[in-house]
């Protein structure tokens, strides 16, 4: 399933989008500004500026080019999108405490919780500001009730951690609500600002969601098995906060009656030592929790391309279907 | 400037609008409400419930019916404004780390910060699907631009604590965010879904500008004076969080060399002692910080009564002029 060409789907369209992203990356510095609020730059800057990949606003830039989009506030929306995930990481470091974040220390560390929540606010505000601007209505319903779902599977995940009865059924749900509702939003409002046909928006909507969950899912599946090195973050942080992610779930499904004890010692009640990561990432591959795992990654990541179906044919388009693999190609 | 009527005017206006206002209340529990997230009711009820006075619904149901308007959006308008008011109680819980809040613990300290910023994010989401729904770009630019300078408020408002080069222009801009935009939103967005010409829009702004202004003016000062059974918050939390408000800045300008040096331990070192809260509150009325703090109340609370000359001859202009003299009416 690899791609013939041999640079990685992200960076090809990264490259044909490039004048575009060079606008998105103008208004967003721009729009981050506070002439009052000098500290709001400081602490986003570091956010901003490491730039994760970019991959949201990029995908509502594709959309909006798949469609045939020629005007001017798909810059808007792709700014509005990085805006609302960038919020997001900063309310998620008051929440994980985790201790790196892009692979450079959480900005509750540089800075304090106080402004993680109180800047992350300011970008949603700025964020709403941005799409306001676009005119469209419908935009607008699309994006406040990613909104929604995004706080709504942040809430849930936080009362599914620690409970050894959560289903997969749960969890996708609250991957829905994390990471798919802003990819499915992105890549929707890029059709929808576009004046694309009801069945490719929707079509889009679907390659988003499908995409964000091969993307959640792998992200889960690396936490128990990547270095740190490759994906800035540290192993085993979903263990240590006692998040019931997809591989644990499976691996609780399948537990013998001296595995379950371990479960519950060190998820539910929270009493970690010494060597129970170990212990437990052992336990993943016994039951085969990670091969299954990124099976069901690779099953959502086809899922995306197949959506492509109805989009016009376009280099995007490729790029896209390509982009779903690269996903899955991040397991090992 | 006492009302002949015995009756408080936040209660005539109550009364007036008291179907409507069940209608809002109504509209905040269903949307409140999450099928997926029990917690997020349970973390909202006992802010919802204790309910403050519902001053800022209030004021838009008043500013709508003020302006001739019959359909039904108003009361979207109102809800969305007490969830933004809400999420932002919400959120300072985290940051002020405040022990009570109208009375009750506060939701951090019943749940943990986690939920506060989460469900926060939730009611926010939550009030920007209600606004999309009125259909109303016009409402939607407000309440944008109300919502980044709320939160550009909170930003400075953090960054000019513990400074005590902080002016009276400076914090006048922290009371512009943290509470006089919502107010001026609240009132705007009335008049403007009602059609309101002009004049009377910007008439219904500057009001809920000065009012706002006024509300925040005094709440900082008793602060400083007030007895927790009447103010539902601690006496010197503004003291013990190092915040420059309008009496200490006044103080802090007519210290001489001793008392500076009591300002840079206090408020700048954070270095606080048994009898420091009572020494600051005896400096403050040394130097009439208090009495030139209540004045200066009274003054935006009469520039907000003079707002009103353009508004229409109706029940509810009485009661808004009112208002302005009540909320002063709180300085003993």
């Amino acid at each position: 399933m690899k791609s013939e060409n041999s640079q990685k789907p992200h960076d090809r369209m990264a490259a044909w989008l490039a004048s575009d992203m060079e606008a998105v990356n103008t208004l967003i510095r721009t729009r981050m500004a506070s002439e009052h609020a000098p500290r709001i730059p400081e602490v986003t800057a570091h956010l901003v500026d490491a730039g994760g990949k970019r991959l949201r606003p990029m995908l509502t830039l594709a959309a909006a080019h798949l469609c045939g989009y020629e005007g001017p506030y798909h810059i808007h929306l792709a700014a509005t999108v990085e805006f609302i995930h960038t919020a997001t990481l900063l309310h998620d470091d008051v929440v994980d405490e985790s201790g790196q974040r892009r692979g450079r220390p959480t900005a509750n560390l540089l800075w304090d919780n106080k402004s993680s929540v109180l800047v992350g606010d300011y970008l949603f505000s700025r964020s709403f500001q941005l799409m306001v601007e676009t005119g469209s209505l419908r935009v607008l319903d699309i994006l406040s009730n990613a909104s929604a779902t995004i706080a709504e599977g942040e809430v849930l995940q936080l009362t599914a951690s620690q409970d050894l009865a959560t289903t997969e059924a749960v969890y996708l749900q609250v991957v829905r609500g994390k990471t798919a509702a802003l990819f499915s939003a992105a890549t929707e409002v890029g059709g929808v600002i576009a004046g694309a046909p009801d069945a490719q928006v929707r079509a889009l909507y679907d390659y988003g969601d499908a995409l964000g969950i091969a993307f959640q899912i792998v992200d889960d599946l690396l936490d128990m098995q990547g270095d740190p090195g490759a994906t800035g973050k540290n192993i085993g942080d979903d263990f240590r906060e006692r998040k019931l992610t997809m591989p644990l779930i499976k691996a609780v499904a399948r537990a013998d009656t001296e595995e379950r004890a371990f479960w519950q010692r060190t998820i539910e009640r929270g009493k970690q030592e010494d060597g129970d990561l170990d212990h437990a990432i052992a336990l993943l591959h016994k039951h085969n929790a990670l091969i299954d795992t990124a099976a069901e990654a690779r099953r959502w990541a086809a899922k995306a391309r197949e959506a492509l179906a109805p989009l016009p044919d376009h280099d995007i388009k490729g790029m896209l279907s390509d982009l779903a693999d690269y996903v899955v190609e991040r397991i090992r």
